[in-house]
């Protein structure tokens, strides 16, 4: 294998959540995203070569990033931990964001290793890697990122059945207004702050919801799609930590969004809308009113929702 | 008016929650079912002249049946208050059976109703009407049973859209084993022994396959309807006033079932099947472990899952 190529691959930016959907679906732009390139190198094990676009932030050891890990759980599962590999990290996505920085990250990583590597994994493998990197504090995997940067498209994972991914319907047109305003909140806290419980009456409502919204992407029913986007887990607890919360929703929808709501657990707020020019008009009213809120030059993306997820691209000459 | 014939409806048994579903999802039997004949009177007002099939037990003072109380709302919805009306009702399904027997009372009496005065009531108003019948101590009403027993087929409703019924596909050939044993479970303290919380782990496992058994009914993907039939809300606290539950659940499994569960609030119970031949072998399994839990001869009934709902019949000569 030493004469073998580098492979470089993108994942791209995700949604958790999808509003009513707490924990189990995701939703994957076309960009922006990450990118990671692998290498072989001549001592087995991992090593990051360089983490770009992330000012400095992200540690470089491998055992203590999120792609890192990813590719050294692409060792293990392929039982080549003999094997070495250097990879070098490009952010596209903030970090601790909403925007599904550290999954696309996990995802590029296994991706391009599994490509260097010529494993061929399966997919339920490659996202297993990549969860690894995404573990929380308890352990915990929550692959509603990670399931769509790597499979693209609508996808929902369930709890019970972590490594399957369930893909949903894309209605044609189905378009995201990401608006990404520039603020950390760290996901970990943000769990923290949800009530273990829920009342019955609201957990009916959530699951009535949630099932709504998976028979509006079949029929491709936008004004159920619409009644189905509430949020009654996340959002009352955290989008106080979000300055303007209330107003920018507010101007998302009489912008024409069919929803918003964080995306993960925000910072960074979405919308989704019927077409990419309504996802534009929706993107600005949003920006617009963070920035009345006192948060000025939000980054705003605009994207159909890509059926296509993580990928190969070409390694620069 | 005067020669107006008596008109007659049948509306079908109906399993509300469908396991995954608390109070969102409900299907309908092809039989066996209720029937109520409508027929005018010349005094205003509405009036029972007998209930058939119920030993007595069912009040026949309109006010106070919910075939009366839902005739009554038919007038009062079609402005005819001062039009008379005399229903009979043949109750063809058991008394707090959990197979849906008083909304499809109900559900007779206003298709009836509404053929007799040639209202031709919208399905909307319809399911208004009938779930009068059904509200609970608190005003409130759960249409689970009630929208299937109108429309048939697999339904969902939402709590915060009660009106609105929302088909779900039925693959083919879906079949329903539902076994009665002679025990009555007062629907309204069944409901009152729920806890008001659930733990919010639990219940993101519950919107999992909520969402999972919708995708599973428009895929016809037998295995992953296999998967999402679970109740975390129901049935580990209802379940232990059932004798013989655990052991009538695996029976059913074991003979081939989907799924079984609590039809509705029980004490009836029920299997999902791929096959109506599956059904009867599920049936008799699921009797047999009734009997052994010292429940002898329990009621089954097996039938595919009817696209039909309530409908006309002849009025006997």
């Amino acid at each position: 294998m030493s004469d073998t190529q580098p492979t470089r691959a993108f994942a791209p930016a995700t949604v958790g959540n999808i509003i009513c959907g707490f924990d189990i679906f995701g939703l994957a732009l076309g960009e922006p995203g990450d990118e990671v390139e692998a290498r072989l190198r001549s001592e087995p094990g991992v090593v990051i070569s360089a983490v770009h676009g992330d000012g400095g932030r992200l540690p470089t050891e491998a055992a203590r990033n999120v792609a890192g890990v990813a590719t050294i759980a692409v060792l293990a599962e392929s039982d080549m931990q003999d094997v070495g590999i250097e990879i070098e990290v490009w952010k596209g996505l903030p970090i601790s964001g909403g925007m599904g920085g550290s999954a696309a990250s996990a995802v590029a990583a296994v991706v391009a290793a599994d490509a260097l590597l010529q494993t061929e994994l399966s997919s339920e493998a490659l996202l297993r890697c990549a969860s690894e990197g995404e573990r929380g504090p308890k352990g915990d995997t929550h692959p509603d990122n990670i399931a769509p940067a790597l499979h693209g498209g609508i996808v929902m994972v369930r709890p019970d059945e972590p490594g399957v991914v369930i893909p949903l319907p894309v209605p044609a047109g189905l378009s995201v207004a990401l608006v990404h305003p520039d603020l950390e909140l760290e996901t970990n806290e943000m769990r923290g702050i949800l009530p273990r419980e829920l009342p019955l009456t609201q957990a009916i409502r959530q699951w009535a919801d949630c099932s709504a919204l998976v028979v509006g992407l079949y029929e491709a029913d936008w004004d159920l799609i619409r009644r189905s986007l509430v949020d009654r887990v996340a959002e009352p607890h955290r989008s106080r930590f979000i300055p303007g919360f209330e107003a920018v929703k507010t101007a998302g929808l009489e912008a024409g969004a069919l929803g918003v709501g964080l995306s993960g657990s925000g910072p960074s707020m979405f919308a989704l809308c019927r077409t990419a020019t309504e996802a534009r008009t929706v993107a600005s009213a949003m920006a617009e009113a963070f920035a009345e809120a006192g948060i000025e030059g939000a980054d705003t993306h605009v994207s159909e929702v890509a059926n296509t997820g993580a990928h190969m691209v070409e390694t620069p000459a």
